[in-house]
């Protein structure tokens, strides 16, 4: 169902091709300041780069219909609306006869038929992070009362991968200023280049994301079944395209020793502190107070323009097919401000429930 | 909170040194046949073999409260209690003080304060994975109804890495062979060797489980927000001691290109296939049909015999830590069935859901 | 929270006095045909009769946002909008100082303190209604592919009661007729009169709603804790001036005797029926195919002309206050097509869980 | 399902004639007294007297298996299993093709089908009320902490209804001195002719409880959809029998005009107050701080010895019945407690979701 969250509740409507898509913010408290222009500036960290990503323009005009007066929260659902713009779905018809390899289309119209909404990837497609990425702003909003930072950046695109432990506040600044959300610069040209090289190959590249979190209270989160960990993964994993989420040392841990994995405890102005980081934040689903460590593998993009084998349903015969248009050559930079914002859910979420907040 | 599921919901309860550890399984449809040794069997699984595992005895005295006549479900949830037994709970006080590195000590002693239960971990002790695993017994019995078959193995322990595809009938075989619940003999006496060794120095080891389903129908799962990846990672990671998880390629995925990371479809005897598998059985939320692939990375178990650096939060000094007694040099094989379980476990809710089931 | 529902969920937003208000139904299974004048047909139901109702008009401007191509349910979320008109939120503005008597002003100023958005009622209004009669058009529809209907009257306004048992086929024609939701022309003649003659007064007056339904299967509902009338009356109390639910006999069976209230069983034309229908046609939670039953009392409008005690919460002193403007002097008559979509929406959804629906 | 609630969550287990019934409370937070005493006393309630109740012999031996630790919780869920004694299941067969008029029997064997255990009502018996009360002394253990008190009386039998308003307190006391739970000697005696009198005759009769609620916070509660009357009167709709529901001036609030209903606000104290309490403590979903007042209709117990008309489902001709052994003529008076309880459990709740408690 397109609802998640137990005190901080996000409700999902719309498709790729309809005439909106949004959400609802249920849980929001009274008298929080969140700005038109704070929604505006998180969407267009998802919007693409001419060249990089998808030639589609969007302009996500954004519609605020409830829970927000005079740009402050009254305590009633937050409706948000993002209109959908620039819509062909001509092209899409055929994909429900002979589904694309990598796409959502073969189970959807197993399991929803003829009545299936194919267009554009409909329920499907990434069009819905959008909505994800304005709930995400309100999010940010509350967790900044507590002092709470979240903020996320391209760790790898292909074979080129930053292996360095950056600043989350330099990460908030580096990754803005270049279209890849790299942390760096040096790092962004070279994954440009990994991007550039797939588009030109008319192909498509993977990725990662890495996202931190500072200032979290200790003891954020549930022991079972709604730890920190689960509840963070399983709304990443709606993001279309993640195959893997790791937190802290991730799966590094399955070859290490415990000697060399604990995080020794240590005393640092009357706080308790780990020396190192392994544990990424977290320990038997609660936050420790240490930074979060949180780690997101995306596959390639689906859709590219080479030859691809697939089988036409209607004869159960095998048959080639080819995608028209443009799509993006790698989704991942855009995908950088959805981790933040999905994160960013769950964490106000987790904080309300263990009275953390409000 | 303690229960987990929609339309299949398990509760647990108990404690690691209370009187009992249990789970009520509630939608379990009535008439299935669910028999005290199959609980027996798949328990057995869990328990350590003397000298890789730890020195407590684990009976698993198992207690059917309600749900089951004559070993057939009636309809009404099934409550199943694990009595508790070889309870030594003195020397967890400490820890309450000086907290151990790598394990929920500290935040929940900032989260639950003094009346916080500490012994053996409580709450966040991996004895609570035993009813887990009781009600994969549950759900293994609805998911064979539907041919539906789980199999994990050790995929990893440190250094010792099984790169092998296994089929999963074998797995089924080969893996309760051995105690290391490896997917051939001769893996298994390597990464025997690798416990031995960490143990010998006093230290522990990591490692990582693969698991693999078959005979899933088309369309098992949501798209947003209960996909099947998001519900299993999110049990997954309720599992004491995961770090990371993945599906298919996983974080492989990231450095792959479009055209290589497509899975093309093909047609097999008038079914719809994919010629490779880096999907993992899974696109948009939903199973394709194609075998399951989940990989679960595991810390190397916190209690380790050598000293190690804490604080005491009495004087907030730091203080250094020894824990006494015998504890797991490695919980991977005991996670094996564990894993089988919560994959077990979320299938059945998801197969209920989608009308799959009963 | 703003949401309800399993397999079939609703979520309000919007406020009285803000832009518009509306709802997101989820679950609603592709290719069902809902129409703009459906949704209109019944939203226009719940819209005052100059004279009888508030003078404050009420266009009901529908959006469809989402969830609907061509009039047909594409299994997305369907999110609908209605937009809010004729807005004077001045005169609220003394209430957050001066609450009023009846009205939820004290305990959401106590709640929500000075964010509280206290226009029209805010998140309190019976303006929360129009969304949930439009999901409630959502719901007939799926109600009428399992040949079940849903029809309410109003079955008494002050003293004048109509204790005759309607047939539901004559209810849905002849309430439709008259603007007080009346079983038959004469009451609704009566009950105008009451109406009017509380109106005169400058008062208000309270009544109840009848609601019958046919033609649902035999053992939708569900034991523990989410019975038929459980699910009903959890969301019949959430409309704004609902003091008591009954099924079947209801109150009256407290002066009953068993062999008196128990309905003999008799079987006819293969189908076994009950010869009387005390138990309203749920039994154990569950239906038995006979007709629901189920009664529902509203007390008389809180804002009526009079003037009333109150207390100045700036001063604590006792203060007098007179409510400007006009009001309904009975809700009863717009709240009959309410009373059918909540029904409706129940009972969409335990028809879902329960396997008898899509 | 069995699991009801969300920051306070009872899942119940077990059946009416298996080994046990019982009930998890999860979310009481650590370091709150609770007595195997308590448990008893509350049970011992719920007890029928002899001559007045069931012969079924109920010891109700209690287990607690875990959450608490020397009485005290631990913060950890609360298993509490009352074992089932003095069974003798074979009567009940003949249910399952004759079904009892008002009883579950018909719908459930049409639901469930041959697998439904029928045995003593299975699910459906009121005896899964008794793990409630176990449950409702849990909650009243937080809420004393709040200075929160909970009483509830027999109101009605049959004909003999008690119409004064009680004192909370004396209710408390007078209830507990006579196993009808009625306020007052007095009504005591008059109520036990009544009952008598139905069973002198074969017969069974009805009843209502009152129930009163003193020193809640303002504001408790939600607005949509998780009102204080939508929480309280679907759970209390769970108890088998329960007809209708009803706050403050319920039924009798449609007979009324607004001059009369409405309660004038006056400040007592440095306190808000309503000089009457037609609204019953609740406005707008939440608490308004004065007293609540819950109705609760009870219809006469189904079972009569009394010969009735029924079905034979196998020929689909009518029969008759007889139910052999002996029954309550009236569940009314050891309802009592187990209303209390349900009250008890959805405050709770709704304290600790709106941060009233802990």
């Amino acid at each position: 169902m397109n609802t998640i969250g137990t005190a901080f509740r996000i409700t999902l409507f719309g498709s790729s091709h309809g005439t909106a898509v949004g959400c609802t913010v249920d849980g929001c408290p009274p008298g929080i300041s969140i700005r038109r222009e704070d929604l505006e500036s998180d969407l267009s960290l998802r919007r693409p780069e001419p060249g990089i990503g998808t030639a589609r323009i969007e302009e996500d005009a954004i519609g605020i219909i409830s829970g927000l007066v005079d740009s402050v929260s009254t305590g009633t659902p937050i409706t948000i609306t993002i209109a959908n713009r620039d819509v062909d779905s001509s092209k899409y018809i055929k994909f429900k006869r002979i589904p694309r390899p990598g796409h959502a289309d073969f189970p959807a119209i197993m399991r929803y038929g003829e009545a299936h909404d194919i267009r554009g990837g409909g329920q499907f497609s990434g069009r819905m992070t959008a909505p994800l990425v304005a709930a995400g702003t309100v999010a940010k909003a509350l967790l900044s009362m507590l002092g709470v930072k979240v903020a996320a950046y391209t760790q790898s695109i292909g074979k080129v991968v930053d292996d360095d432990d950056h600043d989350l506040q330099l990460v908030l600044e580096e990754s803005r200023q270049n279209s890849i959300r790299a942390a760096s610069a040096d790092m962004a040209e070279l994954m440009r280049g990994e991007i550039l090289s797939a588009a030109e190959d008319g192909d498509s590249v993977g990725g990662a994301i890495q996202c931190h979190c500072e200032g979290l209270p200790v003891g954020v989160g549930e022991p079972f079944f709604d730890t920190l960990e689960g509840e963070i993964s399983k709304m990443l994993f709606s993001i279309p395209g993640v195959k893997g989420v790791e937190f802290g040392s991730g799966f590094r841990a399955a070859g290490m020793r415990g000697s060399e994995h604990n995080d020794p405890y240590a005393a640092l102005e009357g706080q308790v502190i780990t020396v190192t980081n392994n544990h990424g934040g977290i320990l038997g689903g609660l936050s420790t107070g240490m930074p979060l460590r949180i780690r997101v593998a995306f596959k390639p993009t689906a859709s590219i323009a080479k030859e691809q084998r697939s089988v036409d349903l209607a004869t159960m015969k095998e048959a080639s097919l080819r995608i028209e248009g443009r799509h993006d050559p790698c989704i991942v930079p855009r995908a950088v401000v959805v981790v933040e914002a999905v994160v960013s859910i769950v964490l106000v979420d987790l904080c309300l429930r263990g009275g953390f907040l409000g």
